[in-house]
C-alpha cells in the first residue's frame, strides 16, 4: 500500500512559505500503515500539474494534493484532478450549503467567485470544511483514491483527521497500523541514550528511535502486527526495559511536557512555586505559564536582571552579587530561598548566569548558568557551561532549570511513595 | 533558467523530520534570478533516485540535491547522480585531505566507512564541508549544472552560500538578481495593509507583498533589472510611497525585531525598562532580554500571577484586584506604575488578562488583554480581546505589550525630534 503526496503552491516554490503538511500527511500515513514514498511540489501550473497527479495516480494506490482549492483563478487544484482522470466538475449543492453555513454563522456574504469552490468532480465526495470556505474533496476510482485538501495546515489537519483518514481505513481494509508509544526524558544527552539503547534500536520490530531537541529527547517505540493485541504486547515489553534502563531521566509520556509534569505533581500536592531568574529573563515563567491551570500553583516570577534588584527585592548578600556579577553559587542559591520568602511560595527556582554574546568572567565564561531549587528540605544549586547563541543558551538553562525542579520533585515522590508503601532503598 | 530540487532520504517520507532545505534554497535561488519550479522528496532508493536525477536533469539547467550523502550504506544520492550521467566516482585526494583535517582539529579518527564520503564524480567538483564530514560535489555538463549537498541544515547552508552560489553565478552569466527591502509594521491588520497598498501589490516590478505573523508584518519589496542600480531607484521610489502611507506602523527594516529597536531607542536615550506581567507570564520579560545587551536597560521583570503579589509586591489597590479577578484596567495601571517605583525604571509596562483556555468572567471573557505604559509624562492603557489558544493569546498579548511601548517611544522619539528640528504638528 504506497503513497504520494502533492503539494501545489508557486509560494512553496517561492520559498515563501514552509511546507508542513507533507510531513504532517506523512507521518500520520505511516502510524496507520501507508507508506509514502514520493513527495512532489508543485506551481499553479495547469499542465504540469495534471501530468504529476495522472503520473502519481499511474504508480501509488493514494494519491493526496495540498493547496490550490480557493476562489481565485490561480486554485486549479481540483481542476487538474478532474482532468487527469477524464472527468468533469459539477456545481455540488451539498457543498454549496456548507460554504453558506459558513458564511451565514459569520455574517458574511459569499461572492460570485466563491461558487467556483463548490464544483465537485462527478461521482467525488466533498469533505466540508470547518476553518475556512474551501471544501476538500476525494474520489475513488479503479481502487485507488485521489484526493485534494486546502493548503492552509489549520483547514487541512482536520479535515485529514475526520474526512480522509476514515476514507482510507474504510476504503483500504488491509492496512496494519502502527502501535506507538513515545516516552520523554530529561538530562541524559542524545549519545547515553544510545548507547544505554544501542540492541533495542537494531530491532526491526518494535523499532526504538531517539528523537533529541531543545535539551530532551522523545523515545519512539513502534510496533506493527497483524493482531492489535499482539502489537500493543511488543511496545509494552519494550517499554518496560527502556523504563529499566532509563526510568531516572523518563519524565512522561506522549504529549506530556516537562512543565505540564511539573504542574501535575505541584497540583496534586498542593504546593505552590515561584521563579527567579537572571540569564534566563522570564523564559522560565513563559514555560511554566504555558500550562493551562498554572494560576493555582504558580505564585509568582522575577527576572531580576540587575544587582541592585538581586540584592534589594530578593535578599541576595551585596559580595555575592558583587562576586563574578552575580555569576555564582551563592547567588543562585539566595535567589532561590529569596523568591520563596518573597512570595510565600513553598518551592523557589532560580537561575543565573551569562547567555552573552558578550561579558562573562574569567571564571565564568559566557554560557555559564547556575541553576538553584529550593524548598523545606533545603537548597541544591548545580552549575552548568553551555555553548551557542544568546537565545540558546536561555533555552538549556531554562530547560536544565526545569530539570532539575522535575529532579527534586519527583525524587521527594518516590520518598513519598516509598515510604507509604513502606519501601526501604 | 529553471531548477529543480531532490529532497533525499526515507526519514522525510516517513515525516520524521521537517524539510527546511528545500524552502532555503528555493527562496535564495529566486534572490539571484533562478525560479524553481518543481521540487521531489524521495527515499534511499537506487532506481527510483537514479530515475529522478535523470529526468530532473531533462527539463533542468539545475538540479540540487540534498541528503544521503553520509558514510552509511543507505547514503547513495552521489552514487545515484553518478549512474544516472553515466558516469563513475572516483577516490579524491583533496576532498580526502579535507576530511582528515576536519577529524585532526577535533582529535578524532576517521573510521574505514569515512573513505567512501570521498568518493567524487569523475571530473566532478568536491565541496569541503565546514560543520560535517561528507563533502558536497557539483558536476557542470552540457552547459547544466548538478550538485549534490549534505541534509543537515548547518552543514548544508554555509555550503550552499560559499561553494554553490558562486558555482552558479559563474556558470549562468545572465541571471538578473532580485533587489529586496523589507518593511516591519505592527500595530495593523493584515486587511488593512491589503487596502492601503492594493494598487502597489498589482504591479509586477517591483513586487509588494505582505506576509502576516504574530501579529506582525513584513512587506517586501522586490525588484529585478539588468541594471541594478536602476532595480535599487525602483525599491526605494515604493518604500517611500509604503512609508508615506504607513508609515506610523513601520518600526524597522530586514532583519530588525520590535524588541531590538526598542532596546536601540532605550540605550540612545538611556532609558531604562520594568515590566509587570499577569496573562503574558514572563514572554514579555523572555522578548526583551532576548536582545544582546539587554541588560543594559532593562532592569526587572515582575510576573505577579496571584492577586495578593499584585498587591503586596506592585501596590494594585485590593479593590482593583478583585474586581473580575484583577482583570481591568486600573490594575494594568497601577502594575505599570507599581513595577517602575519598586525598580527605580524610567519606564514600566504592564499586562493582566485571561490567557483560558477556562475562566474569564462576564465583562472579561478569555482572551482578554489589558497593556499598560507608564512614565513620567503618565500612563496609558489599552484593552483588547484575542482569540485562539493559551499560548496565542499570550503571544498576541506580549506582542501587543511590546507594540504600544514602541508607539510611546517613538511618539515621545517624534515629539522630540520634533522639537529639535522646530516642527510644529
Amino acid at each position: 500500500m504506497q503513497a504520494e503526496i502533492l503539494s501545489v503552491g508557486t509560494e512553496l516554490l517561492l520559498g515563501e512559505i514552509t511546507d508542513t503538511n507533507a510531513q504532517y500527511i506523512s507521518a500520520r500515513l505511516r502510524d496507520i500503515g501507508v507508506f509514502v514514498y514520493r513527495r512532489e511540489t508543485l506551481g499553479d501550473n495547469r499542465a504540469r500539474l495534471t501530468e504529476a497527479f495522472r503520473e502519481a495516480l499511474g504508480r501509488a494506490s493514494l494519491v493526496i494534493a495540498t493547496g490550490g482549492l480557493g476562489p481565485t483563478d490561480d486554485d486549479i487544484t481540483a481542476e487538474c484532478l478532474a482532468a487527469s482522470l477524464g472527468l468533469s466538475l459539477e456545481f455540488h449543492e451539498g457543498a454549496w450549503e456548507d460554504m453558506l453555513e459558513w458564511f451565514r454563522i459569520r455574517g458574511r456574504e459569499p461572492s460570485a467567485s466563491d461558487r467556483k469552490q463548490a464544483m465537485i468532480i462527478r461521482g467525488g465526495i466533498p469533505f466540508a470544511n470547518k476553518a475556512g470556505t474551501a471544501p476538500g474533496q476525494a474520489i475513488i476510482t479503479g481502487g485507488k483514491v485521489a484526493c485534494v485538501l486546502p493548503g492552509p495546515p489549520r483547514e487541512m489537519v482536520p479535515m485529514f483527521e475526520e474526512h480522509l483518514l476514515p476514507l482510507i481505513r474504510s476504503t483500504f481494509t488491509d492496512l496494519i497500523p502502527l502501535h506507538i508509544k513515545n516516552l520523554r526524558l530529561v538530562g541524559l544527552p542524545e549519545s547515553k541514550v544510545g548507547e544505554a539503547l544501542r540492541d533495542l534500536m537494531d530491532s526491526p520490530n518494535p523499532t526504538v528511535a531517539p528523537y533529541a531537541g531543545q535539551g530532551q529527547i522523545r523515545i519512539r517505540i513502534a510496533a506493527r502486527s497483524e493482531d492489535s493485541s499482539e502489537a500493543g504486547k511488543l511496545v509494552s515489553a519494550v517499554e518496560a526495559e527502556v523504563r529499566k534502563r532509563l526510568g531516572d531521566y523518563i519524565y512522561g509520556e506522549d504529549g506530556d511536557t516537562l512543565e505540564s509534569v511539573i504542574g501535575e505533581i505541584l497540583s496534586r500536592r498542593g504546593l505552590s512555586l515561584a521563579v527567579a531568574e537572571s540569564v534566563t529573563g522570564g523564559l522560565v515563567a513563559h514555560r511554566l505559564t504555558n500550562v493551562p491551570g498554572s494560576s493555582r500553583y504558580f505564585k509568582m516570577g522575577m527576572v531580576a536582571y540587575s544587582p541592585a534588584i538581586k540584592a534589594t527585592c530578593l535578599g541576595v548578600p551585596e559580595e555575592a552579587v558583587r562576586k563574578d556579577e552575580g555569576v555564582n553559587r551563592e547567588t543562585a542559591a539566595s535567589m532561590a530561598a529569596g523568591v520563596r520568602a518573597l512570595s510565600g511560595a513553598k518551592i523557589g527556582v532560580a537561575t543565573t548566569g551569562f547567555a552573552g554574546p558578550t561579558g562573562g568572567t574569567e571564571r565564568e565564561p559566557v554560557g555559564t548558568v547556575f541553576v538553584a531549587v529550593s524548598d523545606d528540605d533545603g537548597t541544591e544549586v548545580e552549575r552548568y557551561v553551555y555553548g551557542g547563541s544568546r537565545t540558546a543558551i536561555k533555552e538549556y538553562g531554562a530547560g536544565r532549570a526545569l530539570y532539575v525542579l522535575w529532579r527534586r520533585l519527583s525524587k521527594s515522590n518516590r520518598k513519598r511513595r516509598d515510604q507509604a508503601e513502606g519501601v526501604d532503598r
